[in-house]
């Protein structure tokens, strides 16, 4: 079996000797780019780690494994120019350091990479199936994707709502990592099942975290500016749950501070004032244990032997641990 | 066998038995309405009379026809963004009646069902061979639309480049159709070749016959008006093949000429002129006689008996017939 860090490295291998094409250059360049970014590689180590569940011929989940984190990284070329976002990790997004149009051709051409890649899985049925479950993914994150830019234009968005969109959006991701990894090593679909469920479920208690690290965390431990969801406005669950349980007079106050510009004096500390008052740091943590719990009740039904899960485990509870 | 109407009645039948999910409405009614706006449904015939060529039993080839129609769509969808676009076939294209954000993630989403819909194919080895097939054309087509961005910068494209840009963009498509259609019915290998070829080869003959249409058709046959690409400065095999043939001083005015404004009086007819005194009509014509003589070189090569061919030699003979 192998260690977070050998299957880091398979990966870097794959991906170094799988390259796009040198050509056109206007094209691939910014692929590669949009790649070397860097980032935690999460989603095809998930990939990985679901396969080493049930076996260490884990070289058949490589194609699926990359394919995922090319996904993973048209969604963000796309996502970056629907939300005008200028940078990312600290570096010109695609779109603003080439143009609009090479974002969007750019993460076309990747998209269908991804789904080159999956097809180098060496029989026809895995691929089949393969394709089968990135379909299904990769619809659910682009309605997620369009919840969310719904959600922006609307006043009225429940909790309920954002927490099924957060999953659509990012948690399905995760789940489908872990189902396909499983489906390269031949897992029993019981299987394949609880370990989508367990991604989906940890998947949406990392976004709770990450709503709660933006407001209460520290810049140096979550390399961005604390805060920024309060200035932008941004319905999390933070701002819904407080929506929930608010008076009325409160109510009216948190809607009315996120409607003002990003640049109003006071602004984060009055929004996390209102937080704050109504318990909302218990409220996330509950909301975070409590899918975490039933995340874990999912794996806890697999029949992968234990010690084959201690890879995956640990990358869950790393997720799930910063500043917390 | 089945006339290209009763083919494409089957068509219209599938699609509609098939349609997006009615929500989100803000991501799938865009698909629609694209889909709405007509066409010739062409690509999609080109796989029902690839696959008929071998079979009666074209059910097995309907959803890769699907497929391929949603593809060609998602192209279109994005391409209006790039071209800035506002209208096609007379109708607000996607991201002007909606706008950009739209556009961009109900193309990917459009992308991401036409797997959807080669998936729908029964057994895993012809569904593996059609994404493989799928995977390859796509590219291709991302590829030809960038090369025609980044030529739109440059002023040395010669015409060997651009004819390989237009079979790319557009031709490599309607080979992949017929590919693909002839893989349903289980078609020998080097048949799927010769078919492939063919399509590229017609397709290729069709754009220049397109070209030609857009300078010298009728505005009531050819559907728009005529000289739009000389206004918006296009670089046409007629632009090039002149630039090739021109004297240096008539070339140098075709270049200049090719620098002014849409709305510069005169400008049509002048451009015209230049190709006139180098007899474009004529190169026009026998460029495509070329290649349509090259594509049918292909196509008698298959084995399919020929009463079977019919519909095919039909549809791609209406195709390269218009106006000359």
């Amino acid at each position: 079996m192998l260690s977070l860090n050998e299957l880091q490295t398979l990966l870097t291998r794959y991906a170094e000797t799988h390259p796009f094409p040198a050509q056109p250059a206007t094209l691939y360049e910014p692929c590669n780019y949009m790649l070397s970014l860097g980032g935690k590689r999460l989603r095809p180590l998930m990939v990985l780690v679901g396969c080493q569940l049930y076996t260490d011929a884990i070289e058949a989940a490589l194609p699926a494994a990359w394919a995922v984190e090319l996904f993973h990284n048209f969604t963000l070329i796309h996502d970056d120019i629907m939300d005008a976002a200028s940078l990312r990790r600290g570096q010109p997004t695609v779109h603003t350091r080439w143009n609009a149009n090479t974002g969007i051709l750019s993460g076309d051409v990747m998209l269908i990479y991804a789904y080159k890649h999956l097809l180098h899985t060496a029989n026809a049925e895995a691929a089949a199936d393969l394709v089968r479950i990135f379909n299904r993914i990769a619809i659910e994150v682009c309605e997620g994707q369009q919840h969310d830019l719904d959600f922006e234009q609307r006043d009225d968005v429940s909790l309920e709502e954002y927490l099924r969109m957060i999953e659509q959006k990012t948690a399905v991701l995760l789940g489908g990592a872990l189902e396909m990894g499983a489906r390269c090593a031949e897992a029993p679909a019981t299987d394949r099942e609880h370990l989508y469920r367990f991604g989906c479920l940890a998947g949406t208690a990392f976004q709770i975290q990450d709503d709660w690290l933006d407001t209460y965390g520290q810049t140096a431990r979550v390399g961005k500016q604390i805060g920024g969801d309060i200035l932008q406005n941004k319905k999390t669950f933070l701002v819904l749950k407080t929506l929930e349980r608010a008076t009325e007079a409160d109510q009216h106050t948190l809607r009315q501070w996120l409607r003002t510009p990003a640049d109003t004096p006071g602004k984060v500390e009055a929004v996390r004032a209102i937080f704050d008052r109504y318990d909302m740091v218990n409220y996330a943590a509950q909301a975070k244990a409590k899918l975490r719990s039933a995340a874990f009740e999912q794996l806890n039904r697999i029949s992968a032997p234990l010690h084959r899960q201690e890879p995956l485990r640990q990358l869950v509870e790393q997720l799930l641990e910063r500043d917390q």
